[in-house]
């Protein structure tokens, strides 16, 4: 399944590497691409593994808002 | 000796502990404290060990420029 999630407070190289990596670290992501100008993080995922809410879970531990 | 610096383009969290990190693992380095509001960047350093000009390359290593 692919989902783009809305993300507020991204705003350099370091935030998009660690909003992909603890993406990427879940079991069942296969593919995270975090968008620093517009927020969008697109996110291909096993649904049989994880879930959306777990995937903003992740994001928000990083310190970011999920919309 | 203590030196503040104008630095460009710090924007969140991780650009503070990046360039505060560069800086203290210049010998001779004694404090870093980067602001990411204003863009200041205090340190305070040994002219013995370690010059301004050392200082803005660590910077400018980071992804930032050095007024």
């Amino acid at each position: 399944m692919e989902k783009t999630l809305d993300v507020q407070g991204m705003s350099c190289g370091h935030c998009k590497a660690s909003v992909e990596g603890a993406l990427n670290k879940l079991d069942g992501v296969e593919e995270a691409e975090a968008n620093v100008a517009t927020g969008k993080v697109n996110v291909t995922f096993d649904e049989a593994k994880v879930n959306e809410q777990a995937l903003k879970e992740a994001i928000e531990e990083q310190g970011y808002d999920v919309q």
